[in-house]
């Protein structure tokens, strides 16, 4: 084809890592988000909308893989030199949002945001470069009843959306803790350095779902090398530093109050440890008070969170179910997150704007309801075709969909250039209830012919001998043209109830 | 402040020509976007989401400004060294991936998509570099019918959103007819040459509105300075074939059918220019047949559209009413338009899939609601503040925030850091209708107190002595800690009543 004729054919297809939504993804997505509103309004939340871009410098480098070359942004230059990335979380512009415009807003600032975010990384199944979040902050909020709120906020909506109590867990830690049992540990230091040792520390705990903690020693100690034969470089701490480490991951249970005793162990007098585990009592004690157990909400050390910005509690949203996927059996997993992040305000102004946040990953908890089953897929019905069987009588045709609309029908004419088999098929493909015809016969008689789509399927079902089904299958009848509306309004009664 | 340290602080602030979208508007958009969707879903058409990038080749080059360096788009390349492009429309994504899923896809193929897009443009007042459309197109329908239907389709939205009908109209064109127009006055040719001045000719009359028959004049001629001194090379073309081509813009009337007449003068002979006739023939068939009026969709040979790729009937949907805006009295002219693309899907498949859409301009019609007063600003009620008298006692505010969202109150505990004024004054920015208070003596008294901020308001407003105002505009009342529910309820229920 290419080489008959010298045009360029570009080849159609969608860039790698992306992907196009169906309709009835598109609205079962819609629905997803609409439940997901209504929770975070019910707590005082209110819709922003910033754009897609920000400038590169605002959005600042805390992704998890920031050591790949192009630190796993979508970035070009504007023409006036200034480099622009697209998004890759909201909280980065959100903070970006309440530096620029401080003065005029309420304090605290309570937000929700939901809207696609890039990465530039490797794509993967199940694991693309534009996926949409559903984010919840609350800035300008020094006391941690903020994030406990979160919390429970979190495990309604996992609810609101269908998931049964026992499902999921949301799990919370606090790097608060986490600083205090490196410190007490003897792991400490200052700059760079040390912050890229704990860095790396962080990223070798958040690896235990995948390595075990055998894995996980390895590179808290000096290195590991995976299947391919790479070699990880490790943190160097030593065999005692390793076994304190392990045991905070180690710490979590079903009793929150507990896990704080051990935290209170762990951090030994770190002022800034007993500042954490002091503020997970607290957390503990507003989740209690709200009835919110274990069982939804539970504190567990071993969830770190990969996001370079977090300095308090920090929590992920875990599906604890395992469901059937093109993939086989498996375990959903996080299905959102967040975390304390006070300092990232304070990168703008220079002065501490406290803040802690909840994101849901739409498109993963998307899958994780398709899985349970769980997805409003009905809401809207297919509309009903007016079939064009005569290009002469089009006024006539369209008339018709005007009066089933006028009726709150939602109706077309076909538009295509085929007969009336494919106008029928077309029909059926689009999941029309009926389609209207009026042909030659009918016009002469002053009649319209409806036929029942899946009442006929449903009978062509049943039936095997070919000329019954010719006979019976259509389901159709015929009413004078003046009783359009109403025969088509019994059709749909009849789905409608059937569903 | 960046001196005393050398901390890096970026500048806060938003890229240029973007902007970010605060709750009212998002609240007022989304009610927008669902009064068009109600309509497009009316009409058959179903949901479509593609990413938003497309490989740039993919995208084509089809914008107006194609002449600037950037070509006015957003692109970088991916690390597999391919081209990537922010979309600039919703069209040329559809068209690829109607093309990447065509056997699969019912013909015609009938989506709407909402979303924001990108042109990397110079920004100016109301003019941003991201901005929402909202399409509906269909694919695989030869038959103007679909155009016809698309005009009335865009009526019926500008009227489901409250624009009354005078205030607006379709006005609609046919590139065919353009086409025979050259022809017939000798403007002929092939290749890029011809189409290049075939693009400036359009590119002219598109500016009849802003430079007025004169500039055009210049413009169809030899060429035009503006007032900068900057000179526009012209099209080159004879007086006579100006006269004809002045006299084709100049032929919109009040009457469909005389228009015809007038454009079936000017093709003389010419096939192409006479198949775009009968199209406008058959199209004002339909719309007389359906009751559209001119008064609703008038045609209008001056109606070109800036976009390349159009091959058909080309309409534009236009505000006809003045409004006062930030910038004076002014019109808003158009807010969305669209055409026939016969040979967009052809150029990824080889092979003909004639397609029709029409596109409505968000951002600018948002701005012409808001002039209106049309937009639905209402929609949700602002939370009820649960004051935070004393941080000891998060637990118990907790639990009233709780039972107010169980009776399906939004409600919020305050968590800020301030003292009880700043929370009223917290409240009152946010905009909520009361806040409870629960104090040491009202605790003692088993107590709350509801104080009714939006007739405290009223009452402030009315009262000018300062000690009365301290009497009697605090508007509150104290309840039993059982009737907290109940007695918000009652504040809740005097406002929407008053609304």
């Amino acid at each position: 084809m290419g080489k008959k004729q010298k045009i360029f054919r570009p080849k159609a297809r969608i860039p790698k890592g992306l992907r196009d939504i169906p309709a009835a993804a598109v609205r079962a997505e819609a629905a997803m988000l609409a439940r997901i509103r209504e929770v975070y309004e019910a707590y005082g939340f209110e819709p922003l909308e910033t754009s897609a871009f920000e400038y590169a410098d605002a959005l600042g480098k805390f992704l998890p893989d920031a050591d790949r070359p192009n630190e796993g942004v979508f970035s070009l230059q504007d023409d006036d030199e200034q480099w622009l990335s697209l998004r890759y979380d909201l909280t980065a512009p959100l903070a970006r949002y309440v530096a620029e415009h401080y003065d005029g807003l309420p304090k605290p600032f309570r937000r929700y945001q939901t809207g696609p975010v890039w990465r530039n990384e490797k794509p993967g199944p199940g694991r693309f470069r534009q996926f949409t979040q559903f984010d919840a902050d609350t800035v300008g909020a020094p006391t941690v009843a903020a994030d406990a709120e979160l919390c429970m906020m979190a495990a309604d909506c996992l609810e609101a959306l269908g998931i049964p109590r026992g499902s999921y867990v949301m799990r919370v830690n606090n790097r608060k803790v986490l600083d205090g049992v490196f410190e007490n540990a003897g792991i400490t230091g200052e700059g760079a350095e040390f912050e890229a040792r704990h860095l790396t520390v962080m990223r070798a705990i958040d690896k235990l779902d995948r390595l075990g903690p055998e894995g996980v020693r390895l590179l808290l100690g000096k290195g590991r090398k995976d299947e391919s034969g790479d070699f990880t470089e490790g943190a160097h701490l030593s065999d005692e530093q390793i076994d304190r480490i392990m045991a905070f991951t180690g710490a979590g249970g079903d009793d929150r109050a507990a896990v704080c005793a051990r935290m209170g162990e762990l951090v030994g007098d770190s002022a800034r440890g007993l500042e954490g585990v002091a503020e997970m009592r607290l957390i503990d004690e507003l989740l209690s008070a709200g009835g919110y157990g274990a069982d939804r909400v539970a504190f567990d050390p071993s969830v770190v969170r990969g996001l370079g910005y977090y300095t308090g509690p920090v929590f992920e949203a875990e599906l604890t179910f395992e469901a059937e996927t093109e993939d086989g059996r498996m375990r959903f997993g996080s299905v959102g997150g967040g975390g304390r992040y006070d300092d990232l305000v304070e990168r703008f102004k220079g002065v501490k704007v406290p803040a802690t946040g909840f994101s849901i990953g739409v498109s993963r908890l998307y899958a994780a309801l398709e899985a349970l089953g769980k997805l409003e897929t009905e809401t809207v019905l297919p509309p009903v075709i007016v079939l064009t069987m005569d290009n002469d009588r089009l006024a006539d045709y369209q008339r018709m969909v005007m009066e089933l609309r006028a009726a709150g029908i939602r109706a077309e004419m076909y538009l295509g250039g085929s007969g009336m088999r494919a106008q029928v098929k077309y029909a059926d493909k689009r999941g029309a209830p009926c389609v209207v015809i009026e042909g030659e016969d009918e016009r002469a008689a002053g009649e319209v012919t409806i036929k029942d789509l899946i009442l006929g399927a449903q009978k062509a079902e049943e039936i095997t001998d070919n000329t019954e089904w010719r006979e019976s299958a259509h389901a159709q009848i015929s009413v004078p043209r003046a009783g359009l509306v109403g025969a088509v309004k019994d059709v749909l009664a009849r789905h409608t109830a059937a569903r």
